[in-house]
């Protein structure tokens, strides 16, 4: 079904080299330093890229700029003194913020530059960011992730990107940097719903996993047993292993996606789908699961304590 | 987590050695050839097992008579004729039927013999079968199975066991023709609840799943794209690949696992957790669905039909 | 709609005057003196009915007693001194422990006399008791009722009769003692089902309730200006009257109905849908909310406290 | 629990008196004859007062115009004309449609004016209105109403008002020719938490009632009976009897309140609900069932169509 044919292989293959060489004189900026942030920002500098970093708060810019990085005052000034623009913020608010008025990114970006939001957003979001690079002549990509904490720190990230294709093909060998598997999706907003489609289904499984544990718990079955059932059969996949500890104990989670961000981007999901006039009844119902735990006080936590909402 | 101690290996290499030896003079029958009970019968042939067969249908019988197998006039005289009676019925009203009255098992158990349900059925019909093979002197083992189809051809399910540890000792070997995983879980009615868990998380996972997909074909993205997304990240599983494609064309879906039988599964599940004081919100609206898909007369196709349902 | 031929209506009066005359020589029975029995029974001993009475905790015939009721040491005694048994227990389990067994209704029931059962129940339990009474070469009538401890108490209860039509006219009179509004519904069954149906449209309407009232709180609306448009619009109902105060200080509710009975009918509702092919989305979701109420200890309490699920 | 001071019910007798003085100069202008709008505005006309009106499709304003009403050619124009402006349309982008840009109401509010808008709309639409009024020196009130059809022609809604307190003084003569029950709710904002929460109960109890009727018809209930036992009790409400003989038909909605309002209103109180941190299950899941119906081609006709979906 992937399958590839050779002569693409070989294109992608020289279009990487060209792009190489280029970005070894790229100067690239990077706003928004927080758990993924900085550990994707960290991939870059190990792999020598020069950085000009923005952080509104400055003290998570340290190891960066200890590591060479420039710390600019402003993502406005971060604009200005790269090539290309990274920013990575935790939701539509947070990139607005960034990218908007006077010491914002846009008042910043030079012509012929590039602008690439790794953000999760709505199409909106992405679009006017899309928009407002093209008024300054610049190129707009936008690129979020899927995988957690460790996937970013261990450059394992999946990456969807979506936008202006020159802008991919440049960033590439970046992108190469923080992920492993870097798929370009078509024009922009494409990335924004790939996101959405994919968290949705990710807090679909969490919470079925969740149920299912609480049923096999308060039924006076093994825990244990139960997490090597699920894991030898067609619906083993590392998300169960890597939480199924902290769901049996009902225990704090180490927090690898915070769980406000889960509940934003399954409401984001269910107003995409009411657009494209999609119901979702179970998605639905996670969502209000997930939106109690919020009110709950859940919301800094990973999104697995969703779990605590469901055992009661 | 999973790790065994050494001694404890060796014992059990133990047990299996004798227990092989005792096999070999071992008379076993099956009851119930329909797709899975077909195929787990036909693996205990090719390991060597004499085995006296019944079905309902008898031209399902046709292919192990074939091969060597005793034809029965009924489930009593599949009982009166082994030392181990196998049986794998579509739902406890099957369980009983064969079970039950003059021409059932139960009529025809010999006192030392062995009882061994492999049906997945709620936890009041296991355990009256459990007192029903007691009543004569016989022991009883429950022993439903995770996987579909292709798993009981390949002897690679995952086998639940439950009830008389004498039983299981003995029936160890035949299962380790049929299954890869085998786990002993404790009293009888342990592994019916096991597997209502595991399908439960099976019916959950798929669904979310569906509402993902429809979420990106309505939204214009390539679904092939978002399998792949799906297939990179920590919910990669056997089961997404397995029905991807059949879930993107909305398509006819090969029967592994028939869509009735997962939708009693979760009636079972909401009653368990009902009993047990443990809302489950997500899987009473899956189980919705599944009644939807149901009604729109899907019963006899695989439960991924219920995709149909979804994408509306 | 409703309106009635004034044949049928001369036909009527002619049949209740005759049964009155008939009433007075009737001795009746009455089995299970709760919240509602108990109110009940008060209603037809003060219309001028013999009675002779049974529960299972002694303490609550004496009222009726000092009355001057008879009391039984049994079920089966009361049904051996009557001419009609009148039951009304709180479940299917509680109706079979009193209609079963060797102490049970059914033992002492005479040829020729009358089984009225007004417990809500499935229809497994009804059809059960029909058969049961008419072996004794009794016949058989379901009445459920519609309505709590102040209308049992005001005999304005609805009553929904279904069964043997002969003893639907005979206890007509005795049923006008208890209810306002009195409707015979065919066979038996049709009156387990249409109070499941019943059942299920007040459970919503009470959850849709008290989520309004939830998100007006919430949002610094007052509560009582909420209760007045509600009231002044096409929902206006009795129950948002009676419920609103203590639904909007989420305080303890005088028990008229409560709450593990309403979520047992839910339950029943859910499983009748189930056999007839009809999916239930939104009671389904309100299901839970009960049985997360139930979990939460509130069985006893009335129903209207699964608000204190939904307040959170 | 509604009882209201004398002194206070003088005051507000004498604060009429002097308002329906002031009235007999007021200049009225009416944008949006749809509906509801054009019945609205028609008991205004009929009322003595001097309209000037626009509608989208110019054809809606005959019969007014006939009636002695102006026609204006922008609402700008009305805006321009009038002492208070007022509009009903059906949704936020309607209001800022004809509210905003150089031919809208607040190009043409004059200075001591008022405007008024009946419309149901999210908070954020009508603080943008009450911030533009005031911008212009005007007042400003938010009046959604509760009812449909008839009741907007029998001048019978209930009407809920929020925001400048002046202009509620000056305007309640006019809105109590529309309505009968007026409510005054405090700041702007709240009348539109108010509808959204009235609906939100109005979509939940129209859904608990289809789920109900569904069961009844599916399970060989008589409908007709079904709808007298609803009828009978504590639920008794004038919705159901309206909307009965169509459910049970499952026929043709006479239009009285549109679908993709009514899921409209839903998605708003969801959206409203998830920032109070208040989960809504049931209507998370009755939102979905109507977004259902939506997607099924629904949208125009009334909302109890939600019956079509559910009854399958």
């Amino acid at each position: 079904m992937f399958e590839t044919q050779y002569n693409e292989e070989m294109e992608a293959e020289a279009r990487r080299t060209e792009a190489a060489q280029a970005a070894g004189n790229m100067r690239v900026g990077f706003v928004g330093l927080g758990i993924m942030g900085g550990a994707m920002a960290n991939n870059l500098q190990k792999a020598g890229y020069a950085l000009t970093v923005w952080n509104r708060d400055l003290s998570k810019t340290d190891q960066l700029v200890a590591g060479g990085a420039g710390r600019a005052a402003s993502p406005r000034e971060v604009a200005e003194k790269s090539d290309m623009v990274i920013s990575m913020m935790a939701d539509p608010a947070a990139v607005a913020a960034v990218r908007d008025g006077e010491q914002g990114i846009i008042a910043g970006l030079r012509p012929g530059s590039g602008y690439l939001d790794m953000s999760t957003v709505d199409t909106e979001t992405t679009l006017a960011s899309a928009q407002y690079a093209h008024q300054c002549s610049a190129l707009f990509l936008e690129a979020p992730v899927a995988g957690s904490r460790k996937p970013a720190e261990d450059g394992t990230l999946t990456i969807m990107a979506a936008g202006d294709r020159a802008l991919y093909d440049k960033a590439l060998p970046l992108l190469e940097k923080m992920g492993k598997k870097i798929l370009y999706l078509g024009e922009a907003g494409s990335a924004a719903r790939m996101k959405l489609a994919n968290n949705l289904v990710m807090g679909g499984m969490l919470t079925a996993f969740c149920e299912g544990m609480a049923l096999a718990i308060k039924t006076g079955l093994d825990p244990v047993q139960f997490l090597d059932v699920l894991d030898s059969g067609a619906m083993s996949n590392p998300m169960f292993r890597m939480k199924g500890a902290a769901v049996v104990e009902n225990a704090e989670f180490p927090v690898a996606f915070p769980l406000k961000h889960m509940q934003k981007d399954l409401r984001l999901a269910l107003q995409l789908a009411e657009k494209a006039g999609q119901p979702l009844f179970a998605t639905a119902t996670v969502n209000e699961l997930f939106k109690k735990a919020l009110a709950a006080g859940l919301g800094e936590v990973d999104f697995a304590a969703v779990n605590r909402v469901i055992r009661g």
